[in-house]
């Protein structure tokens, strides 16, 4: 008989060490929730005793995790320090590839970006090895451009566009990008050698997710959906407070739902997919005049801008076209909805900046497709983020993974 | 700042009393998983110490949970008693309430059914308060028909068809039944007066994936998805070892997905929803000759036996219209493999009892429509537990909930 366990229950056992390996984790969350604070208060918003506190933040401040701040003086008893986050020591990096671009972002452990990088490149004509030299390169200069070394930077995660074998920290396939098995994490560790950084890979819709569970306008939902879609489209799932990633690390693919009209035929060769619905390439599809169109050149952001000032001039042809994306993106989204009963539907990627000509399509099709009325009640948001969110939640995937598990920072030397 | 927690970390401090928590439910599924065995090979399997094992295993025994079983004489050394789940004291109840009959088992807390009871009741003619009525008056059969006493019931679990408010103990609608807001719990509670058992409510399609967890072909598939079909059709899903359950209790709705013949009406008012293309009824409406059919009437056992019974003496129009019904629940399969990326999607309620007519078209979609090819394998099975599975599952989450927390078994008097 097998039991399935309610709580994700610890399959190893339990001693001294995970007690404290908990609660390390435990105060760092609260102090990166709820901001600086005395032991004192600590210990009563954790419910850890004082002894217990002052022990894990000697631990603390010796990884260089958290530091003694200002002197505050309450009543009469004895001044006492706050305890914070330490935003001088610890930097995490997230980047983000895609088919035209590397973005990338350094943090502190408070998730504040210090620097920023992005640049147009035609990762087709680079392949993944010249791609992979860029990231590398990209990432020395994040740090040297917040005036940090090496050293400091714990974390490396990257955001690429396709199907990831995390534990492996290979990209198993890159549709777009024409990609196949590329060794991620070895070619970049072997590239930057740097000793004390972990690097990771995940995918862009996961990264999403996670900077909108981070940081976005529905920060700390545990049950938050997050679409990215620009050739493709993908969801990034949170669900129960976990990212979602499926038996082999590939669910999320949602573009390929037979919800479209069945008369057009994907890249995939079926037909009626959700992405030639709301994918961009059907967007500019639906606005283009003819094919000498030059919304059909230009990369994503610029022939956004064009779609939105066609919009904004009132053509009858774009704003038709935008309707009718809006109308098939509710129609998905009320699929993810009734299935998985989440609080909250993102749209990131270009359903982001097309908000305002999609949203009431949208919201119609939802009202009028979501069972359970008023009591289930997924609200819909647009990304505030851009399209800096994939490097943004890597960044944060990475500070999450410390803040968790404090101990995986070594004593500062 | 919001911290994403990869393990579902816990959200209170750790102490003593949480190691010794862990420790006790690691010892127990290690012990309902592994069977009998002696306190030394415990100790090797769990990686605890053995002063620990004998400490714990102390502890179990008093709360009636575990016993010493046989001597085993090893080698040499001193004699030693094998440790084993006790199968003497504590019992659960799983029952199952549908539109036209009640089921229920009682269970020791290795899973072993004791006793069973299944009668037609036309729960549309009962109404809620007598239909609690027979559920409790069956609760009462079983622990008699197994000789048991209401002491020794730990936990009484119903699965009911419908939106479940699990927290409160509510069903909030059950379309089918036409019932709304029943406060299941306290009734149940107000009407057995049992002390000591604990009783919930939750909802058949979660209740038959646990069933198949804890013991269909697949147990222990950590990301397992189970579809119910009757009149309409709910997923239940364990995803990374945890049922989900959504931001509102209300996950798994599949049935409204619009990828049916968008022709057809559905009772929701909706058109193409999948269940007007694979529920029973469509199945029925396909297979009947005309309106007075004698299909469309009757249980659905004897409805099934005799479309079985059709498909095998080679009537077109049967063989037409279940594979017709296979290849859409084929698509319909196929959007949540790509989506959730499960181990393993199981076919219970009428479509197991079709297996034989439906699963070549089932599979063929499969091939076609599921991403990732041979990486992302998702299997499909047909359950094995027939109509019993969310009595069987609701008896299994009452023993999960115990093993997981020993400590919600009071010390035997």
């Amino acid at each position: 008989m097998r039991t399935l366990s309610a709580t994700g229950a610890v399959g190893s056992p339990a001693d001294q060490a995970t007690v404290r390996r908990l609660n390390l984790g435990l105060l760092m969350r609260s102090l990166a929730a709820g901001g600086p604070r005395s032991r004192a208060r600590l210990a009563e918003d954790t419910g850890l005793n004082k002894a217990t506190v002052s022990s894990l933040v000697t631990e603390l401040v010796d990884r260089g995790l958290v530091t003694e701040g200002i002197i505050q003086r309450r009543g009469v008893g004895r001044p006492g320090r706050t305890i914070e986050v330490n935003v001088g020591v610890v930097r995490c990096i997230g980047l983000e590839l895609n088919v035209d671009y590397l973005a990338g972002v350094i943090t502190d452990l408070t998730g504040r970006v210090l620097a920023r990088r992005r640049m147009s490149l035609p990762m087709l004509d680079l392949g993944p090895a010249r791609a992979m030299g860029q990231v590398a390169e990209m990432a020395g200069e994040l740090v040297a451009g917040c005036g940090a070394t090496p050293n400091q930077v714990q974390t490396l995660h990257l955001s690429l566009p396709g199907l990831i074998d995390i534990d492996a920290g290979v990209l198993a396939y890159g549709p777009n990008l024409r990609w196949r098995q590329v060794d991620v994490v070895h070619t970049l560790m072997g590239r930057l050698r740097w000793a004390g950084t972990r690097i990771a890979v995940d995918n862009d819709a996961n990264l999403g997710a996670m900077a909108e569970y981070a940081s976005g306008p529905s920060a700390g939902s545990n049950n938050l959906l997050y679409l990215v879609g620009e050739i493709g489209v993908g969801a990034g799932m949170i669900i129960d407070g976990r990212i979602v990633r499926g038996a082999t690390g590939f669910a999320g693919e949602v573009g390929h739902m037979p919800i479209g009209d069945p008369t057009v035929q994907c890249g995939c060769g079926r037909r009626g997919c959700w992405e030639t619905a709301v994918g961009m390439n059907a967007v500019v599809d639906a606005v283009s005049a003819d094919r000498g169109d030059r919304l059909r050149e230009g990369d994503m952001t610029a022939r956004l801008a064009e779609i939105v000032r066609r919009a904004e001039a009132g053509d009858a042809r774009t704003l038709a076209a935008l309707t009718s994306a809006g109308r098939n993106l509710g129609v998905g989204a009320s699929v993810l909805a009734n299935l998985l009963d989440p609080e909250v539907i993102i749209f990131g990627g270009h359903f982001a900046a097309l908000e305002k000509y999609v949203a009431d399509a949208v919201s119609a099709e939802m009202r009028s497709r979501v069972l359970g009325g008023e009591v289930m009640a997924c609200r819909i948001e647009y990304s505030t983020l851009g399209f800096e969110a994939p490097a943004l939640g890597a960044a944060h995937a990475g500070i999450d993974s410390l803040i968790n598990d404090p101990t995986l920072v070594l004593v500062a030397q």
